[in-house]
């Protein structure tokens, strides 16, 4: 594997190229192929930035998933961080880490290809959200890792303290269907190796495909963080699962929470797999409450401001659902239309546990 | 191993904790514990931006080094491209990579223990610069890795181009003992492991004992690019060999170099086993030339500043010397004493090749 070679292969996509030339974006007086980025702030705003990596067999597996959404992924992860802030995404950086058996992960491709198709993927959403690559950084590693930076902007940003007891939960996206996907991968067929011999394509249904969509491609909710800012009181990503980053919310917000599991946005395959598993004795919102990835927003709102806010969510076309709200206390209680339901013996996703089996 | 535990233990040595508590940097509104850090950019000055990794067993070895090397030095790669900008260090941003079996590698070590004290050498260094952790992220991974995004704030950042033939090239830092440490770490015997039988401590001498320290703890010339900042004319850091890196400065500046290798600054020791190899008939200046990892500095500036520029640095308490002048043609030879010097075989370092010998 040629560095440079690598670096020039991963940089093509962004229309970007080591030597500095290319389009560069908004705001980036320098960007790849110096030492540093030279990036001009907006006047009066405070920058908001977040770190975040994805690494292959902990957050993907370029065994079942491409190298696009592996870089699809790295940056939906770090934009949904800036999504809780409420802030516009403006530039990240990116340092890659490369084994140096680059090809055997990736069915049969070289170290180059893959780093190109990262880049493709990364590129792609880059684009959607207005972000531009600023810089980056390669080093050889035991494992593919995609480690970004993001910055964004916000005249004042969202953080999770904020809440207060009384303030309604509203959710931007939905829950369950990410940890469901990853289940969908594991039992499929992995990845056909070039060369190899072709494995019988598994035909996988509509709702199955929108599932593992989930999981491979999440899609991070900066337009509902932009909606919100300036309304919302407080707000969270949820990346560990709906229990875990709500109980963050709460800490940081000195209160407790209730919410109502049958107001949770679901997806239908994730409905009947509760349902299904629910019947066998497993709690009936496991996935939607403890699942993980989803990249959802929740949202605390002042009942009082709630109309404004979604108002402003439906008119930057965000899906918005209220979930319940914030209470005196610190403990999460759950309810299901009124009625009383038990937590579930998972709360979310330790990150340095013992291998987990997600859901 | 416990992933908020891990996280406490880390922040601790910088007077941080998760819950938002501690005692935050200049300019920093939010840090650790919430989605985003929020930063206060100084109003009319560039943001400079630069990211770079270190891994266990490929930028530093647990085996050989402790915790808080590799933390300082995570942060000292960094510091020093803020340094080639000539930019003032204002905060960071660090993602941590924990192996599952955290202990294994760091001498019977625990992994909240192996992070502490990283978090301890990262916050020495950070302290001494200035620079505010301001957000990060922890995640399991094969080997133990740190990667930095540093921010720092200039009105006229340094970069490679902008270096005119004719323009005198100054160094700040010394060349070479960074690889000769790395080779006496080899040589000597692995940490005790904690229960292990007591190895025979090896006695280093001083000048080997200060070539291992320009390995494990570099020191970024961050003094040395906020003096000549608005004087040199481009800058560079060296940390991939001064070959090549001073090769990236002509190449963005559009012209080649001349070096006089008898005014590189060696250490002693470094120009010692330099004689002696090339009675070997290896280059008689190959670890200054290629070594790597030296976090140098080479500016180029106008011979009419040269002046100002070495007062400045002299003011700044920064070593420097005079090595060469920028040249027309893109070629970099190499002169000594005036008399011509063949180019070494090996150039500088390749991050994705096949595992090196450094020197």
């Amino acid at each position: 594997v040629d560095e440079f070679g690598l670096i020039d292969a991963f940089l093509r996509p962004f229309a970007l190229a080591r030597d500095g030339r290319g389009v560069r974006g908004s705001g980036v007086l320098a960007g790849p192929g110096d030492d540093c980025a030279q990036l001009a702030p907006t006047p009066g705003l405070r920058l908001v930035a977040t770190t975040d990596a994805v690494l292959d067999r902990v957050h993907f597996d370029l065994r079942r998933s491409s190298p696009e959404d592996a870089g699809w992924k790295a940056l939906a992860v770090n934009l949904s961080d800036l999504a809780a802030a409420g802030a516009r995404p403006r530039w990240f950086l990116c340092a890659l880490g490369v084994p140096r058996s680059g090809s055997s992960a990736a069915a049969g491709s070289s170290a180059e290809q893959v780093a190109r198709q990262m880049g493709a993927g990364m590129a792609a959403l880059a684009r959607e959200s207005g972000i531009a690559l600023a810089g980056g950084n390669v080093t050889s590693a035991e494992q593919w890792s995609l480690t970004i930076t993001a910055l964004g902007e916000a005249s004042r940003p969202l953080t999770r303290a904020g809440g207060r007891p009384g303030d309604l939960l509203v959710a931007a996206g939905s829950f369950g269907a990410a940890a469901l996907g990853l289940r969908i991968l594991r039992r499929a067929p992995r990845r056909r190796r070039a060369g190899g011999p072709r494995s019988r394509a598994t035909a996988l249904g509509a709702d199955e495909r929108a599932c593992v969509q989930a999981q491979v491609r999440p899609w991070p909710q900066v337009a509902a963080g932009l909606a919100a800012a300036g309304i919302a009181r407080a707000a969270i990503d949820v990346s560990d699962g709906l229990l875990q980053d709500l109980g963050h919310l709460c800490a940081r917000s000195r209160c407790g929470a209730q919410l109502d599991c049958s107001l949770l946005p679901r997806h239908p395959l994730v409905a009947r797999t509760e349902a299904l598993e629910a019947a066998n004795g497993a709690h009936p919102y496991a996935l939607s409450l403890s699942g993980g990835e989803d990249y959802a927003l929740v949202l605390a709102v002042a009942p009082r401001r709630l109309d404004v806010l979604l108002s402003a969510l439906t008119s930057a076309q965000v899906g918005w659902s209220v979930i319940g709200k914030l209470t005196t206390g610190r403990s999460i209680q759950l309810r299901e239309r009124g009625r009383r339901l038990p937590l579930p013996e998972r709360r979310g996703f330790d990150h340095l546990a013992p291998r987990q089996a997600t859901a």
